[in-house]
């Protein structure tokens, strides 16, 4: 794979300095165009070996274009705030939006090869982040982006004179450090490591382009071209989406018997009883969220349901039970224009707490296979593809001590009704109930369809759903109070 | 996942008599409609529990549809044949072509799953196959295939009731194994596997459907509906395979240096010298191919080149020194009707030889990223995705013991010319030399590229290209013996 990268690649002093003034105007018109059609974001990593060049590379990116709209992201030691989070959530935080260019040196692959080149992981565990980055780079292409992958190589002997050279230079001889010289002696292993990265990982939306990093000249002028030639071909692509759904259509109940049919609706508490049981639970959980194992984990609670299911009122008697410094409620409601630039799972990852943390999300990123999914909002395959980006999404949550319990509250279409007129009446509540509600309404049956695929396709061990039978109010909200100590206990018990 | 499946659905006797036969007059013009159009093939898989209808479902479906245009495959313990090649290869087999269905009773789901329930595979095993069937699948699809995964469900009292209904009656008892039992008692760690399984390989392209197996009327209806809708939805659509390209372009040198120009062609053997080193390679793979050991693994020798670049020739000495019984030798010309309306690879997945076996392949699935290429005989998004279909099938050979040992012959612009003279002007030789070789050699650019992009994105270290500089035929004869034996010889050490 890396055969003609350690050919010995070079470009003359003259070519190159003809070459780069035409190629920097380019880049720059380039970068305006996208800029203005502002259809995808473009994301380009700089991977490859201690002193190919890689840091260089990235200057060079940034001198050439028009700092306005490209970004540099030099993905090191991540900080304690990034620690405290899932893995990706440092990349997330940092991706491009639409017309803009990013620039990662490093990457999702950094991690993954150090840990495995120094022995903490083993073949398997490679393979399979390899494997999550495989993915994520098909859900950045799914929705759009543009991803460059530059891998700098050189030959053994290349990179022992490259290093040699820069600790000669007294401008460069701390850009050298002893990790570099390690694992320079690991050249070998490395290489195997690499190798086995870019057959992994190499895809037809997203292949890897392995550039000779020896001469400074030829590495340039390379890299600049392709960025150029990619935003070049792109950009007279219309229509980047796929919008053709290959699959066959999901199941539909043939019987009329569904999942949310099997709700005993009429399950109520007695109104002294309620009082007593809330004191009780919330008791639990503030003193569940005050114990010391509880800064090790995070808790995401989603709440969605039908509307007027009392989605608020619950929440309310969940975060009256926790220290207001340490909780976060997060109402998501139609994206903004910078979130609209991103890809869809953005707006959440943005949310995403650290550890000890509890984050509640009143609507959350089932929005896509609900209301999306219902209103075209989305295309079918957008929101079909959404079920297992979801999943995805929750199994990183998960592997990092992130406790996901989700809610579904579900009301008949009777008390729906009738909590509409109530509003209506209620002179203080009016403002809850909108010409949306009623339209929503008309497609009950619809929606019901899409909550029953969403929990089949969704509800997982490691993130399970939990479905609140919520004509009762008060018998709501313990369900949902009991279900989080239920589930906040066995997580720290686990750790 | 598992929670609609759980709930009891029933048809009863009155509709279901009413509905099935207008289902089965609408399944069958579908299956006529698909035959005549012919533009992609169903594959339907039936996965699930025991006792949850599988083999009745698939029974179903041949009794209600044309049996010209369905196969059935009941994948169960592999044969002798299939267990002397990877995995998948009984699989390929049993491909339908495009218009017609093939229903597989198991799949390549049933063995990962059944060795990690007895044990012999951990978690991380487990995922690797997963996402191996994630990669094969999403390779059927981008093919144009229409992949329908049926999942029969049964709670754990549902099963127990079904395998003892299915033993009592005396018509059904031999159904019920001693397996079945014993799987019936490790339900609960099966329906976590069957979780990750489908948590792990339900994408959009190619969802997992669960249907509820208890009740045999909702279960036939349901599956035998999904498979109509699913057919008439797809045919409904024009023009299914993807042809966006979302992908930056490769990259092409831009100082005028390339692997093929690394290569010294002037190099060459003595003529005595040649029939000594002849000889003694011919007797040294003779030898190797004869040993024991050699029973253990299984040989597939590719030759690619430039035309007339000797690959005929150099063929004939390997095979001089092989044992008729033992290796055949594949020409790779354009595909039959029969291949064509299968997936690319199919029709070399077809000739993957047995354990002891050397196969040669005379051109190869290189061609696809070669002359379909530049000839432009497929798209663009077809060969950029070939570089990872090919990586991931020689990988599974490699994974089977299988030696890939990749051979292209290099010559100069000017020896073909001269070759292609010669071979004008000499009577016996004439028919070696058509208006396509011409053709061909006005593109000399555009191969050269093509084979530089090829070396760069399939030698790996597993398959590694070996370039044999061939303007000297005995030159590139003598290397390629030395190559094939060295290259056996550490194969059969490894063993």
């Amino acid at each position: 794979m890396f055969e003609s990268a350690e050919l010995g690649h070079k470009i003359d002093k003259a070519t190159y300095d003809t070459e780069v003034p035409k190629l920097r105007e380019d880049l720059i018109n380039a970068q305006f165009n996208l800029a203005k059609k502002a259809k995808f974001p473009v994301i380009i990593l700089v991977g490859g070996l201690d002193g190919a060049g890689r840091g260089e590379t990235v200057n060079l990116l940034n001198e050439w274009m028009d700092a306005r709209f490209i970004q540099t992201h030099g993905m090191g030691e991540p900080s304690d705030e990034e620690m405290e989070r899932p893995m990706m959530w440092r990349f997330w935080r940092a991706l491009p939006p639409k017309g803009r260019i990013g620039v990662f040196l490093g990457s999702w692959y950094t991690w993954p090869i150090m840990n495995h080149l120094q022995g903490h992981t083993k073949n398997a565990a490679l393979i399979r982040s390899l494997e999550r980055a495989r993915r994520m780079e098909r859900m950045l292409t799914d929705e759009g982006a543009l991803i460059i992958k530059f891998w700098l190589h050189l030959s053994r002997e290349q990179q022992k004179a490259r290093l040699k050279m820069l600790e000669a230079d007294p401008k460069t001889r701390w850009r050298v450090t002893d990790r570099d010289w390690e694992h320079y002696k690991m050249y070998k292993k490395l290489r195997n490591i690499h190798e086995t990265v870019i057959r992994h990982t190499s895809t037809a939306e997203a292949p890897w382009l392995i550039v000779e990093g020896a001469d400074p000249r030829y590495r340039s002028l390379t890299v600049g071209k392709i960025v150029l030639e990619a935003i070049r071909k792109r950009l007279k692509q219309e229509n980047i989406k796929t919008s053709k759904v290959l699959a066959p259509p999901l199941l539909t109940s043939i019987d009329n018997l569904h999942i949310l049919k099997s709700l005993d609706l009429s399950q109520q508490i007695e109104k002294n009883k309620f009082s007593v049981e809330l004191e009780k639970c919330q008791g639990k959980l503030a003193l569940l969220t005050r114990d010391p194992r509880f800064s090790n984990i995070t808790v995401i609670a989603v709440f969605e349901g039908n509307d007027a299911a009392g989605k608020g009122g619950a929440i309310r008697r969940v975060t009256g039970a926790l220290d207001a410094r340490y909780y976060n409620t997060i109402p998501i409601a139609a994206p903004t224009e910078e979130e609209r630039a991103q890809p869809y799972l953005w707006r959440f990852w943005r949310h995403i707490p650290r550890r000890g943390r509890f984050t509640i999300f009143d609507r959350s990123w089932y929005g896509r296979v609900l209301v999306e999914r219902i209103e075209k909002i989305c295309s079918e395959s957008d929101w079909m593809r959404a079920y297992s980006e979801i999943n995805d999404f929750e199994a990183q949550l998960v592997r990092h001590n992130i406790v996901v319990i989700k809610f579904w509250l579900s009301i008949s279409k009777d008390e729906q009704l009738h909590r509409f007129k109530e509003r209506e009446k209620i002179s203080f509540k009016r403002f809850k109930i909108t010409e949306e509600d009623w339209r929503n309404r008309k497609k009950w049956n619809e929606y019901e369809t899409a909550v029953c695929d969403m929990v089949d396709r969704t509800s997982t061990k490691i993130a399970p759903w939990t479905l609140v039978e919520a004509n009762d109010k008060d018998f709501a909200r313990i369900k949902i109070l009991k279900t989080l100590c239920r589930q906040i206990e066995a997580a720290m018990k686990k750790n």
